[in-house]
């Protein structure tokens, strides 16, 4: 290792290393040769005196505690905004930059909220806390920027699929059981989410305010304003859980402020934006599906066409993305690249 | 029965006897007391000679032919668009009149297209033939109609959660054969839908023309300005299919020509209107559900609220009902009822 590659070199802590974004954080940091000095896995007591593997090597984790953070250049944190908030103040104390994946510091002014392939130059201008967004919202503007960055847009309407991981591996594993009870005959009482998932689909279980939008939509409002530096943007989002393991689709009505690009440049702005895979195959009906884009690093868009009943001005997509991974870890170690 | 029932009653043909629509043409006519004096179960070479049960009686499914129908007053049809047109002159010359739950009839200028909620008095002007509109397109109406009847509607962009019911009991059967299958780590090849179905979305398979649109979508799109009598109204539409096993959903975002109802007021128009069961409580999440409006007669409406960045002129809903009755026989049921 060269002069160079050391001083680059990071000390890492993972915080939520059992979760299942955590497990995605090591994949990914792995697959990226992130440049990797100490690294450090923490979670609750819960969680401490398992292993795990990096890069060949077995690792402990480390009860996750105030003194966690002595020498951590970069602390990974995905356990939920209540141990994010609990634990700031330890972690900007130990002189380490938090990039976050919870929704705890997002909309706080002094915290630049990235996707990298939109907003990069926003990360220089933190203040030891860069937020990483929602899963939905990174997803919805992989497919949307590529468009608004040469043809501005004034108003977004988006229906979601949303898998079962981003409520973690308990929702996922409960949708596989409910699914098994249900094929079998069987009764099975939902104890993870509010319903039963098995061959159904219900309403985000997030909690829903005066506006009737529940939290999860209003993540995809606010954050695609501050992200996109643009307070004029419309946003209406309707997020609905399916049954799917992992990756997240929406379907998205987009209105050009002046007009609509051809489908034709449009493919071309996605064969040319890096993290996108266009999959718009009209003839075979190949289009963007959960089962092609989970644990795939780009998002797939496709389904592309003019609005038939505003063609100059509004046209449809269709984006897949993992959640767990462009959704979270993918886009979180993206902007630690950026450190 | 007084000699009122006897001449209200009617010789009726079921075509498609043995499909899925077929069996619920066989429920609902049992379920609404639909005064029936003859009945008879026609089907292919395949399904002809199976028995089904009708009122308590046994009767065996005949084999379709062009002499069918010879003393039929109403003949059902639901074997597909094919199967409608080469029998529509035998009906017609056996004085029957048509009600055809396929695509073969529906945008012909004198064939009424009726959602009995919406455009009753359409049936009026038949000329031996009535379409049943697509399933997508009647559950949607029956969400957008009651709003529109006072605050007129000048656009509606819809996304739909399809299930496999609507591809028939094949695709119904791959979807619980591949998602045993994947439960159990085995390998499945698609047989009747193009893709994996378990624990998937997929585009809705059907024909894309120039438009981009496919069939599905067009559907939706110019049967709504036939039933609406409104060639202006604009309608955009993506339609998906969902692992779910016979109720469609769609996300509807609803743009008024002058100014959006209260979401009060939306509520009282719902719950006035036949049809609709109003599903709406944001305190519990509880919102139309597949599993919730699977095997019953309405349609559930709610997720109601105002466009949070158009609130003035612009809504959206979620409506789920069951694809097989209101989507397809209950439907068409309601349509002989007209007669």
């Amino acid at each position: 290792m060269g002069n160079n590659e050391i001083s680059r070199s990071k000390n890492l802590s993972i915080v939520g290393a059992s979760g299942a974004v955590g497990v995605e954080f090591i994949s990914v940091l792995e697959k990226l040769k992130f440049p990797v000095n100490n690294i450090k896995f923490l979670a609750s007591s819960r969680s401490a005196g398992k292993t795990v593997s990096f890069q060949g090597e077995e690792h402990v984790i480390e009860e996750l505690t105030k003194d966690s953070f002595k020498g951590t250049d970069i602390a990974l944190f995905s356990a939920g905004s209540g141990i994010s908030k609990q634990y700031e103040k330890d972690v900007l104390d130990a002189g380490a930059v938090i990039v976050d994946n919870s929704s705890a510091f997002r909309m706080r002014k002094d915290v630049p909220l990235i996707v990298p392939e939109v907003n990069p130059e926003d990360a220089k201008n933190h203040n030891g806390i860069i937020a990483n967004p929602n899963c939905s919202t990174i997803i919805m503007l992989m497919a949307v920027y590529p468009l608004h960055a040469k043809y501005p847009v004034e108003k977004i309407i988006v229906s979601t699929y949303q898998a079962a991981s981003g409520a973690g591996w308990e929702a996922m594993e409960e949708l596989r059981i409910s699914s098994e009870h249900k094929l079998q005959g069987k009764k099975f009482e939902p104890k993870i989410m509010p319903f039963d998932y098995a061959f159904n689909t219900f309403s985000h279980n997030s909690n829903i305010d005066e506006s009737g939008y529940n939290e999860e939509e209003r993540k995809m409002v606010f954050e695609t304003k501050k992200i996109l530096h643009n307070s004029d943007i419309g946003v209406s989002a309707t997020c609905i859980r399916v049954p799917v393991f992992r990756a997240h689709s929406e379907s998205i009505h987009l209105v050009f402020k002046d007009k609509s690009p051809s489908v034709e440049e449009a493919r071309k702005l996605y064969t040319d934006f890096p993290g996108i895979d266009l999959v718009d195959d009209p003839q075979t009906n190949h289009f963007p599906m959960p089962i092609e884009s989970s644990e795939k690093y780009n998002c797939l868009v496709g389904r592309i066409r003019k609005d038939i009943s505003n063609p100059a001005q509004a046209m449809e997509l269709f984006v897949s993305g993992d959640q767990l991974l462009k959704g979270a870890a993918l886009n979180a170690v993206q902007i630690a690249q950026l450190l």
